[in-house]
């Protein structure tokens, strides 16, 4: 059992870290990350022999073909960890950006200056590959980062994590940099969530119980990442081409993601027309409708191959499927639409297909959701989209970041503020 | 005993003011403002009765004389809170500001713009002013507001919400923008700090106790603020006339704030010349040294009126003491002063007195606090000094907000993206 001290060492180690990275300039942290993936590539097969490891012990334990694959590692996928630390490093370093700065009337110079959070804790599931992003991500971004993956990667992480490590000490970052924090058991996560001033924050990557354990039990600063039970709204008048192009879209492109459609909406006005015609063609793509009466009478009785049209109850509404699976309903008014979406939304993204200038404003200022989409998919919410260039995660909380998280959001500001012996 | 059905009961009805809230434009917050105002010089009389109850109770309940000036209320203090009032309706409106915007490559145009952040709890002590400034910066910002002041305000808070809300609804905001939490129980926190998914943020302002307990139990996401272990360290080279001037200011000005010094550390360079003539002149204006071996050495020996020197201990270099007690410590190098206080500071605010350029960029790019000083006195940590015009809290947390917070310190973002039909 992982106690208590071994974790708090962990952190102490990691903290001491972040005093040292926080002052270093953008090009020593790029040269770290450039030899990170260098010593990746050289150390492939190291890295590889420790994933069979952990894929036998998987098949052992009965893992599904699902998470296996999540899992395995090959040449390709290592070389794709290290393209993307290379990646990171042709980013901006968001430490030092000035985010205000004016001088008072006295005289007085205020600068609100970006700085590194200090020790970013990231706990996930089976992704070798999130132990290389977040590092990456962590070290760019100034921060000492401490990486709880789960017991099923534990030789992978430990393989990569030596690796990444040793290379980086080696390029002249402080020691303990990137550590993986010791323990796979659940202890490990409880002691960590108790270190409050070692860690400054802990960001869950995973399924919803991974999140919602973590945000409940945690006395560190957490980022809640990532449920997305996401709406996408046809209005009246609506174009109806580009409707089903975006609800097919948001619903089959990749139907595992948080940023994928669980939910269609569609003003009485079009139900006629549209729902018949859109359910046909997300039943030709596979997708089980989860329907309300309207759309029942309107589109239920239709015979073809692909899967049925089901009634769907509250559970539909909440759920978010993560598979091919859509619930559907009709609604009277753009505004049961909005209340509709603010009953059961997880509050990542809707989206909103209409041509009407008021509606679209009327809807987009009634939203509370990290991202609303006009007139385009959901699936747009999503760093490497919005031009991030990476992305540690997608914020559903309303402090300190909302939406994708680049590096910017790994920074905490601090006031710089210059004077020649002011005093009041 | 204030029961939870009770607590969620207020904070359902805040959280559906909210999304009234979130869409007003700001002519309408502000006419609000100002109709709070009004009705609060019209009915100060009824203010002033419910203050004399808690007066009364409190005389009765052995509150100290401390305690009760800070509850008292008189027509004056009334009249400046509704000045208050009015001072935020005459500040910019955070809501609706793009905080960044762009194009993407495939003509998608993205927007951050910020949005209230829904449901605002505040947890408060004694101060009955809070009650005013808080609502007033919470609504303008576009939020409703919980408030849960203390036991012994409890007539004069009552007395003020009941004024603000009728004001605020008959001026056309949502019923519950402005709510006092049920109950003045323990009871009634515990049950405000599991409302999450109601409650968006409760922010306590108070003594380090009640922070540290709502930082611990809460479920909902909290903003700490304002414990403020300060220090002035004086360097090498530094002017020490302006030395002298910045620690006075620091430590004796307002010796009951956060942003007040608590800790001196002085250069062994210029030691044996300054540490002599700040203590005494600390001494004269009537503060206690706690002194480490050197300054006793150099300082303890002067026989003069006033408070002694007395020796120091971890307990000194940890406290914020809030009163007319100073620990004082020679260190031998800027980068012992950097230890000195990365170990021991609240994370509030730091100050440095030198002269040379490296020496503040080093200093500077080490600290890990939410303000540094160059030069000017801990004191100007302050929303007021900032130019912001209204202040909430100084949050001493890294994540959200750090330093003073105005409003839009009280608002999230939301990201808009904007299409003609555009599909992944």
């Amino acid at each position: 059992m992982t106690t208590e001290q071994d974790v708090r060492d962990a952190a102490r180690r990691a903290k001491d870290a972040a005093a040292d990275l926080a002052p270093l300039a953008r090009a020593a942290k790029d040269a770290a990350l450039h030899a990170m993936a260098d010593a990746l590539i050289a150390q492939t097969a190291t890295v590889l022999a420790a994933n069979t490891k952990d894929l036998t012990n998987g098949r052992a334990a009965g893992l599904t073909d699902g998470l296996l694959d999540r899992l395995a590692l090959d040449e390709g996928r290592v070389a794709a960890m290290a393209q993307g630390l290379r990646d990171v490093a042709g980013l901006p370093d968001p430490v030092g950006e000035v985010v205000r700065g004016y001088t008072l009337p006295n005289g007085l110079e205020v600068r609100q200056v970006r700085v590194p959070l200090g020790v970013v804790a990231i706990v996930y599931e089976a992704r070798p590959n999130v132990t290389v992003d977040a590092a990456g991500l962590c070290l760019k971004s100034g921060n000492a980062v401490l990486l709880r993956g789960s017991a099923s990667a534990y030789e992978s992480n430990t393989a990569l994590v030596a690796v990444l490590a040793e290379a980086a000490e080696k390029a002249g970052l402080p020691e303990a940099s990137v550590q993986l924090v010791p323990g796979t058991d659940r202890e490990s996560v409880t002691h960590l969530m108790r270190a409050r001033g070692l860690v400054d924050v802990i960001i869950p990557r995973g399924g919803a119980g991974l999140i919602s354990h973590v945000v409940e039990n945690s006395i560190v600063p957490v980022i809640e990442t990532g449920v997305g039970n996401c709406h996408v709204y046809v209005d009246a008048g609506a174009d109806l081409d580009m409707a089903e192009r975006i609800v097919l879209n948001a619903k089959t492109h990749r139907p595992s993601v948080c940023n994928a459609a669980e939910s269609l909406l569609v003003h009485r006005a079009v139900a006629e027309e549209f729902v018949p015609r859109v359910v046909t063609a997300l039943r030709h793509a596979g997708v089980t409708v989860h329907g309300d009466d309207d759309v029942l009478r309107l589109a239920g009785g239709e015979p073809m191959d692909g899967p049925p049209v089901l009634p769907a109850t509250d559970e539909d509404w909440a759920a978010e499927y993560l598979s091919l699976d859509l619930a559907v309903a009709v609604v009277d008014t753009l505004d049961d639409a909005v209340a509709h979406i603010r009953r059961w939304s997880s509050g990542h993204t809707e989206a909103i297909v209409s041509a009407s200038q008021p509606a679209i404003r009327r809807f987009v200022s009634r939203m509370d959701s990290a991202a609303v989409m006009i007139n385009a998919s959901t699936r747009f919410t999503d760093g490497g989209e919005f031009g991030f260039g990476a992305e540690i995660g997608i914020s559903t909380q309303k402090l300190h970041a909302r939406g994708p998280m680049g590096l910017p959001e790994l920074t905490s500001t601090s006031y710089l503020v210059t004077g020649d012996g002011h005093t009041r």
